[in-house]
């Protein structure tokens, strides 16, 4: 592919926002016609989101308000990256302190940015199988409710609108390809 | 469900930038037991993403340059709502400008928020059929090239990791059971 008809440079950042969780930053690039446009961009350290497939065969999801939706959403485990911190560790660790289960290994399918048109984060999809049930370990100040889903609801949930929350959609999605 | 158990209550709200796609936030939240937390917030106002399927039952893709990602991504047609637009407005527009085809009405699937965990971006999904091929209308400083796959390639696609933006993957995913 011939990317140079698309690229655009990078000229002058600036930093608007240095937040605990992401940066954000005002840059002005050139575009592949020689032309200079804004990019309001938000750093984020990305992250990691996991396919949990319980004992039964079920998927196993948590429930949490999400103060930017304003709304209680149903979502598959997930968390950011720390600093230096492998996706595979980071999938385990926040699977074990969100449901409690404990994976030995987890397969990575893919990864994907949830935003790129003006977010750096990308989150890296993994696979949980023949998990143990361990107790769940919740950070302070984080509430969560488990929550389970049977295999053939999965269409209904993300078509009807009940899956509200991207990186939910393509994993629950994701999973029915993996069944066929 | 007993929403009071995980809600979060807005204390105070301090804006940290005031750009031309997003503003940002830093409240203070309330939460659950009473303990108070920050949260940091991107409100976007929200867009549209479009599967077009083309007359030879194609998916219509474009590629372009992601400052935020560094790379080219290959995605679904889509855009950001204009202050009062109709979604599907705002999809039939995009839908034009950014591959030419012209669509006379569009089937809302579902909508999805992109991420959560910090932004406000809502993105409503919708199908466009019986699509007529007109001329490509990019807004100034645009650059995008078009592509197509066939549903039968999708599976490779997302799970080869070539589509790396989040919308996308819905979107072909979701299509995917459409044709279940």
């Amino acid at each position: 592919m011939d990317e140079n008809k698309l690229e655009e440079k990078g000229i002058v950042s600036q930093m608007e926002f240095d937040g605990s969780i992401m940066k954000v930053k005002k840059d002005e690039v050139e575009l592949p016609d020689g032309s200079r446009s804004k990019r309001e961009i938000v750093e984020h350290p990305g992250g990691v989101t996991i396919l949990p497939i319980t004992p039964a065969g079920n998927i196993s999801l948590i429930e949490q308000y999400r103060y930017a939706a304003g709304e209680v959403l149903l979502e598959l485990p997930a968390g950011r990256l720390e600093p230096g911190e492998d996706p595979e560790e980071c999938g385990r660790r926040e699977l074990k302190e969100e449901t409690g289960y404990i994976a030995e290994n987890l397969e990575h399918l893919f990864s994907f940015y949830t935003t790129p048109g003006y977010s750096t984060e990308c989150l890296h999809l993994f696979l949980a199988e023949n998990l143990q049930k361990g107790e769940q370990e919740l950070d302070e100040g984080e509430f969560v409710r488990m929550a389970e889903v049977e295999p053939d609801k999965i269409k209904d949930l993300v078509f009807s609108g009940r899956i509200k929350d991207s990186k939910t959609a393509v994993g629950l999605l994701a999973f029915l390809q993996l069944q066929d």
